[in-house]
Parts: structure tokens; sequence; C-alpha cells
């Protein structure tokens, strides 16, 4: 941590600086330049000081130096794979988890699994539990759609990943499903992070739609340091000022991610843009970027979907994305 | 609902929209313009229809007409006046709440009570659960916080505000506070809105940091369709590309909710700014724009807090920001 | 300017790093922490150095410690009275700036000078050259609307200010003018603010619409370091996700400018909201925030507007703006 | 344009937006819904009437049904092949402009010049006039800058792209240049648009860093509307709230631009993200989404480079791109 003190600091304000610094257990490093004074501090950030300085008398500003998460960095770990249902994430397979917004009814998701394990997928995506803007909108199945997913999941062998919105509901969920997801309204969701922890199922941690890179490592830290280190992160696009897609699809992230952590990356090119024509372009990007998988939302069906009705894939589209996606993951050694 | 038909949207494709309106019980207006079909739906909305069409084969885009809230609008009712342990918010004074970020200990907490009571303040405000953005970073007091918060609310006779994050804790606060708290990243934690709703309890609706205006009215009426009408709209800045402040406090977020709602609306310059200097002219500025109140963290030594140092005022600062608002509520005719 | 070194930075890449420094002149102030090493550089900052040492191996952020701008900072002055047509910017007197987006011909702009005039207002705005999003919008009567601006100013015995976008007009406005305004999109049209910085006339610069602070105060530093001091800046809102207001005024820029820079600083609520009903609040509220004066769109009949009409106020609510206003600047101990 | 009326607007206000369609000579389609007035405008849209409708009373809003660009639109033409230098952008080999931010000095340019060109590229790029944030650092070369690019394009048989910012010097380095370039902050200076117009150059169009597509487009539509139809957009990040990246490089827009426009579009990961490490993978990315090119910074020494050392590329890692996005081009059909 470096301390910027202000151009007309005194000597009283350093001073003080320095002791709470000292206290801390600390150890200063004062540099006096032409214009200002900096005070470099030395050992173990301790939470909450930086904060604290930044708050005193005399101080410019604070500038931290090391990265604020630790089990989730690559000096932690190198490289992680998450295995999940018999998939796995980080590995030179990219995963392709596909299915519908909302669990309509065991017919929509039996068609749906079958047709996307056929083309090439390998885990069934499907919400149970659906966190819906109005309240409204049409909210899940809840527990009848957990059972349908079981269901399915064993009649299609294909294992699945379902959404989690409420810390009470995490051991119910973990019952029944191979891989938790926390949705992006939820990344901050600090409770749930911690029961998701707990669980010790392997989880998707979205990004939330306004969380930088470093708050996503934060909330996984969240999750890893209650023991649980199955954590594959999902970019799905973040809010900013363009109206013409949903959401803007932050494939910077993906390389970023993977100089910054161990942890396997995927993307959601189905929020990350809202319109069913980019979803393929998107899905090519996404893995060209590096991405450790797809997930994509596909529907029997679009037009009478109860949710996303208008980015979701058909049978037919989804399999013209693994047609398209599948020589870019090629090109870069990698296989779909 | 008006729906959109592009350029080249076929008979067929425009017969199979007028069929899905009239299957679900709209009237259709066609308007046959030169360059595009456009399709009105006459009748009450139903919740997924629009993403339904939006999602039909040749719809270009549909536009709502109505306002997804309802409860919340101020077609439902003109005005709301909220009580909370005896104070009202959305009357003609406006309402002071003021307090530490975190409660640390009962001295912090009655020293405070005390500064901010005889100040002017009306109600305190302090936090027992802490949702952190790490996880190594006080959390808060918990229970123990609430308690405190309980003895040094009847021991100074003010009431208090506290924030819950947990849908499982809602009952134990409610227990206690005069009011609860939402946090903005919990705003779309649809299972927190739903529990507040039924605890029944006066609620501060504070803005997510990405969310829209209508969203965040969607939000309380998730509180207020479970039947708890007694919610009061906080704006705490939103997330921006300006990294000077720490937020982007929006002040027309103020005057904007009044034409749409009949809920009170509050600011809080605290963190809608996170700088110290910056709270008393952005105080001067809320109360300007139209709020019924501020929300405003004071602590006895800012630079010992476990969090939020760097935007808490000193008891001093706050007599002062108090001076300087209290004659701007007066020139708008309002009382502080 | 900091440098911080990577974690495996080696040791001949720190001693890259230092000779570079030395080179440049600059001393040298090595800090060997725990896991990082940190170079602190002490002298003078040479233009594009800080860029040069973040390309180097083994560097991974260089921090700057001084502000970029000297010309604009309050280190450099600590405050400046603007003068423009006999008017005072900076001063204790709030400066209402009224009139149409664009001037449509002399009876338009003679009516609302007058209006303007006696309801208060003590500049007269009008746009002659105006930039449009489209090129088939209406784009300004140019050079007739600049005589037309001489003429009714002289009748009606107000200055006025009106914008410029082309470097080659500049001398021909100047010649009009008693004050110029760079409008949001050319705030970083480096060649303008070069030619307005030569014409030595006083100018208004508006903030552009994705423009952080800091790149605000180095355009001014533009004007500033060709010699032309009379620089006012005009906070106008910048772009943001909400999409309910046209743009988002960002009022703490208003007291976080007077914290940095020592030019007077204007705001304009027209622009900053879109929406005529949220002029007035926002005028209250910018002038709370310590607003040395307000720039507000004008015409005498806004639905036949040639551009602007939605956030355009009629004769009628600038009254009411200004009875409004004022005692909200005597609360603050100005007057308007 | 579809009118939308507010719930209480009266039965004048309704007849006077009639009133006004009709003297437009505007075909109107009333429809009467259970809460609101609906009035559709048929015909061809006049500039500026919209506007001027939304400023009438009793109006909630005006939704626009036409897109604004005619000349940009896939309705005007379904593809376009930009020719510039002997270079081809739109067909199916995607090209690649690499070269130095700035040209610093002959040799410099000489080299690298050679060294893209051997490497696989097809245009230099190099900027004599550049517009910088801060007025004390290094401006370009200018005219010299220019005699230097068009030297060494002669020597080593290779055309070259460079920046215009002021429309003065339009004529001038349309002498010199095979493409001009429009950069970020100029996209809407519309001098410089029309100038860029007239001189019949192909131009290489930039995204503001705040640009909502539509906009791009409506800044494409102005040099079109002058008659020059050889304009290539350019992807090059937008401002958003993530500060880990510079801008972020939104990769959504190349199939958008595609499915609304038939101008070439390439994409710029050297500004679009602002990190060398980030650069390749983002390349890779943006030649899969479908970019007709890619444009890349690249220097003999970026640690000396006089501007955007940090994300330039040297000859080493730009032959690593080239053979890590090749294949990726292949694989959806491309060439490189």
């Amino acid at each position: 941590m470096i301390i910027v003190m202000k151009e007309k600091a005194t000597a009283p304000q350093i001073d003080r600086v320095k002791e709470r610094l000292d206290q801390c257990g600390l150890g200063i490093h004062l540099s006096q330049g032409v214009e200002r004074t900096i005070i470099g501090a030395i050992g173990p950030k301790k939470p909450g000081l930086m904060e604290s300085i930044e708050a005193m008398d005399g101080v410019e500003k604070v500038v931290p130096i090391l990265k604020p998460f630790k089990l989730a960095s690559l000096e932690f770990k190198t490289t992680s794979i998450v295995k999940a249902g018999g998939v796995e994430f980080g590995g030179n397979q990219a995963v392709l988890i596909a299915g519908p917004c909302a669990v309509e009814n065991e017919d929509q998701l039996f068609k749906t699994a079958q047709a996307v394990k056929a083309a090439g997928a390998s885990m069934l995506r499907g919400g149970a539990f659906k966190p819906r803007t109005s309240p409204y909108a049409f909210q899940g199945l809840e527990k009848e759609g957990l059972k349908i997913l079981k269901n399915v999941s064993q009649a299609v062998e294909i294992p699945f990943v379902t959404e989690v919105t409420n810390p009470m509901d995490v051991e119910l969920i973990a019952d029944y499903a191979d891989m938790l997801q926390i949705g992006a309204r939820n990344m901050q969701n600090f409770t749930l992070l911690k029961e998701v922890g707990k669980a010790g199922k392997p989880v998707i941690l979205k990004r939330g739609l306004a969380a930088t890179i470093e708050e996503w490592l934060m909330a996984a830290e969240y999750i890893l340091s209650e023991g649980n280190y199955q954590v594959v992160l999902c970019e799905r696009g973040i809010r900013t000022y363009e109206t013409a897609t949903r959401n803007t699809l932050d494939l910077s992230a993906i390389p970023l991610v993977k100089q910054l952590s161990h942890l396997p990356i995927i993307a959601d090119p189905s929020h990350g843009t809202g319109k069913r024509p980019l979803v393929t372009p998107l899905s090519r990007a996404a893995i060209a970027a590096g991405a450790d998988g797809l997930l994509i939302e596909v529907h029997p069906d679009p037009e009478n979907a109860l949710s996303d009705g208008p980015q979701s894939l058909t049978f037919e589209n989804f399999e013209d994305l693994i047609a398209q996606v599948r020589p870019v993951a090629e090109a870069i050694g990698r296989q779909l």
C-alpha cells in the first residue's frame, strides 16, 4: 500500500499516518518528492486499513499494490480443472452447456435435452427458480422444476446445472443438481455465496452486470474461502450505454481473467447479447478469445418460451452454432 | 404494446402475430405504413407476452406502451406518507437519518446517536450485518449489533434503520428495528424483497448501482405486491465511467421518480460520492432537487472507522451540513 | 510517479527501469516490499514517460502522483473571475444564460432575448452553427444566424454566447460574439481548442459526454496553454446506462471541480436531462451544489422549435424557474 | 413514427397533434387503447418533426419506426467493397493494417513497414497529426510525418492510412495518403466528416468512445451524403465502468453492423484493450466475430515509443498474432 499525502500535508499529519502503520505492524518507507510526500507501507495488508488511512487528514489517496483476492489468484494456483457431473471445465475440451432459460414442463425439457445432447452439448441448463424483474412474470416451477430436471437428466444421461437464488434453497438444489449457478443479480449476494461455498457443489458464478473483474474475483473468493474450489466463472455481458444489445459481452474479460486467476471461464452469449442472430457470431468469438466453454439458451419453440424467447436458439440454430464454433475451437488447438 | 414488423415481413408472419394476440384476448389494430406494418395490441398486458412476440419471425421490435409497475405508480396513488418509528417520510418535513456505516461497539453508537440527535437527525442508521466486497473485511457484529442498536435507540430516544441482507434474518431484524434497509447490491434479490414485503415493516429500498429507474420501481413493486406499502426509495449513486467519485449521484432521479411514483424518495450523498468534502454540497443539492430526506454516514472518529471512513462525517461536519442544508430546505418551502 | 514491478520481475528488469528514470534526470527511490518491488521516481514529470515505463518488461503498473493539469489547477491560481460582455462568472452572483437552442429567425430571437432579459437573465444563448447527429437535420443559419444574434444583442442590450464547431470559423464568430462556446462533442477537438485559445475570447467549455473530470480539465488546459485564461466550465450531463433521461447530470462535478481548479463552473440542466419537467428541479440543485451559473434553453414556442423542443422552457416556465432558483441561491449566500 | 399520448391527454391536445401531422403531409392512424391514445403517423419522416411532436402538451413519448440512416443502410445497398491503395475491404480476405501509433522518424517507420509487410500486413498505419489528451504530450511530426509516410510507403511498397484531425488538413493529407482515418474523438466532428466526404478518399471511421451503433452509422451517413461511399467502420472499444482495460472492445458491434449496414467493419484491439497481452486473443475473437480486418499497433521498441507503448506489439509479437489469427480466419472460411 502506498500513501500519497496532499501537497500541503503537515509534518504532524505525516507522523500520524506513520504511527498508524506502525501500530498495525507494517514497515514504513518514506519518500520525500518535490511536491508530495509518499509513504510506502510494507507487510501483510490488514482488511479495512486502506480505507481507514484514506480517511485521515492530509492523505490525498491510497494506492493498493497487491490484488485483494488470494485463493482465486494465479499466485495461489496456476490452473484449475473443475469437474461437475463427469464434465471437465478448464481442460483442452471446451464445454457446451445448453437448454432453456426456464423449465416449463417435462416434455419441453426432455426434447431439448435430447436435441442438445445429440448436437454435442455435454451439460443441460434450465431454471427452476427464476429471478424476474417483474413480480408478475413467470417465477419458475420451483421444486417441481428440479424434479423435472432430475428426471430428464437421468433419462437422457446428461448432467445439469440450475440457478440458486435463495440461501435457504441451496441444500435442496444441491441434492438434485450436478452444478449450481449463481446469476448476475446475485453475484454480490454474499449470504448466498457463503452457502454455496459450504455446499461443496461445483458452481458457475456469473459476472454481475456492473461488476468489475476484481469484484467478480472477490465474489469467487467468498466461495473459495468457504473451502469450495469448484468455481467456474461466466462472462454474460455488462451494462453499458449501448441499447442495441441487451448487454455488452466483454470478451476481453476472458484473457484478462486468465492472466489473474486459475479459475476456468466460460461465456454466455445468449444473455450477453439478448438477440438470437448475434449468439452464434459471439460464440465463435468467445471460443477464439479462449473461453473454456459456452452457455447457450435453446428452446424447442422460442416464440412460446415463458422467458428469454428473443435470445433463445431453436434446435436447428444450435446445430448450426456448433458447426460454426467447432472449427474455431480446432483452429486454436482445442476441442468442442 | 405496439409491434413493428420487419420491412420484409410476410403476410403469414403478420397473421401469426395477429393470431397470437387474439389468443391472448387482445384487440388488434393494424396500421399499414409505407415501409412497415405496425400492429397495435389493445387490452390488459399479459406478463411475458411482449418477450414472446419479440421472438416471433418477422418482428423487428415490440414497444411497450404502459409502465410495467402498477402499485408503485402515480396512477395507483398520488402520494404516500411512510411512517417509521414516529418519523414521517414524504411530508413537508425532510427527514435526516444519520449514523455510522457499521455498528462497532456500544460506546461508538451511543456517542453518535446523541450527537446526531442533538444536531437535528430524527433517525439513527447503523449496520449490524455488513455486505462487504471482500470476505476478509469486517462483516458486522450481527445479532450483537442489533442489540446495541436497540439499546442505544431506547436510551437516546431515536428510532433506527438497519440493513437486512439475508431473507432468513428478516424476521429477527424486524423484531429489533424501526425500519429495514435493502442495500444497493440486494435491490434485485427478489427472495429478500418478498420476505421484506411479508414482514410488513417500513423499508428503505436503495437503488442498485446499475439499476434503471424502471427496474428500481419494479423492485419496489415486489415489496408492494406482498402487501407492504411502507416503501421509501433511496438514490445512492450509480456506476458510471467516472472514477473521481465512488459513484455518480443521479439527482435527476428525484424529480423523475416523483413524476412516476407516489413513493417518498431520499438521497444518500455519502455512498453517492464516497468523499467527505462532497457530502455537504450534494446534500444541499439533493434537498433542492426535492428529496424527502437524507441518509448520512457520521462517525465519531472516521479514520478509525471499520468501514467507509473516507466518506463519513465527523460530528462537527454533520452540524455544519445541517446548518447549510436547512436554509436550502426552507428556500423551497420545506422544513428540515 | 510510482512504478510497481511484477511479482516475478527480475533484477535486470528492475535495473532497466532505474536506468531509464536516471536517463530522464529523475531521482530514484527503491522500496523492496515482501511481494513487490516499488520504484518511486522523483522530479519533474516528462510527457510520455509514464506510458513508456508502463510498456517495459516486468512492470505491473505505473501510478501517477501529480495531476496532469497545471494552469487549470488550484496550485496555479486559487480563483478566477471570467468576464464576458460585462458579465462576471465566478463571483458571488450566479449567472443566468438563456435562449433558444438554435437561432431560427430574428423575430424568434428578439422575443426570446426580451423575455429572458426581463425575467433576469444576463446573457443570451443561441446557436448559429449547429452540430447535429443527422446530416439531414437543420444545421443552423450559420453566418446569417450570427448577424441576427448581433442585431438582437444590441437591440435588447444583452451580451451573447454562441457555439463554434469549426476551427476555420473561430475568427469570424469571435468578431460577433461576446463569448464562445465549445460543445460536448468537441471537447477533445484539440485543433478547435487551440484556435479558441489563440482567439483570446472568453469561452464556455462543455464537458464531453464521456469525459472524465480530469480529461475535461486537460481540455481546458489546451485553451489556457495558448494564453487564454477566460475559461468557464459547463457540466451538461454524461452518458450512462440510464435511458429515462437524455444524459445523467453529474452535479458532484461542481464541488469536485472547485476542489481541483480555479475555473468557474456552470450547469446546463436542459441538455443534462433532456426533459422540460426536470429542468427547474435540477437548476435548483445545481445552484445548491455551488454552480456559478446556469445555461437554460428557452423558446417562444417549444413545440415548433427546430431543435431541442422537448427540453426547452417557455417564457412562463423560465420565469417560474427563476422564482424557484433565486431563494436557493440566497439560501447559500449568493445572488441570482 | 408512433405517438403515445399521456393517460390524461385531452381531446384538444390529441387534435393539435393530428393537425400538426396533417400539416406535414403525414397520414394519421388513430388507435384508442384502454388507457392511452396512440397516433401512428404514416409517410416520409421530416427531420426534426419527431422532436417537435415530443415537445407538445399531452405527448408521453414518440417512438421512431424507421432507422435514421439511409445511405449506410442495408436497404440502400447489400454489400460494399471499399478499395484503398490496392487493398479491398469487405471481401473474403480479411485486411491486416499495422504500424506505430505515431510516426517518430524515418528509420522507425521503415523498419516497421518492412517487418509488418513481411509478416503479412497489407497496409501501413502511422499517425502524423496526433490528437493527445495533454497539450504537453508529443503532438506528432505533422507535415514532416506525412512525407516520411509517403517515402516509406513507396520504398516498401505498402499503402498507408493516417489520421486527419483538422478539416483544414484534409486536402493536404489526401494528397499523401492512400486512406484517411477519423479517430474516435472526432467521430462527431461534423465539419471534419463533411470535408472527408468531399475529399473522396477512402476512409476508416472509428467509433466514438461513447457512441451508439446508430450514432456511428449516422456519422458514416455524413460522409456518404457528400458522395463518398468508400467508408470502412472500425470498432475500437467503448468507455464503460470497467477500469482493468483501457476501453471495452464491443465485438457484438461487428455482427450487429453487418445486420444494419453494407459497410465493411474492422476492429482495433490495440486501442480496444490498451494492453499488449490482450491484443492477440481479442484479434482472434474479432476475426471469429466476422471482422473484415484488424488495425494493430506495432512498434520496433514499444518501451521507447512516443505514444501507446503499453499496447504496441513488437515485430515478434505481431508475427505470433498472425500465426494465431490466420487459422481462425480459415476456420470461418476467410483468408488473412
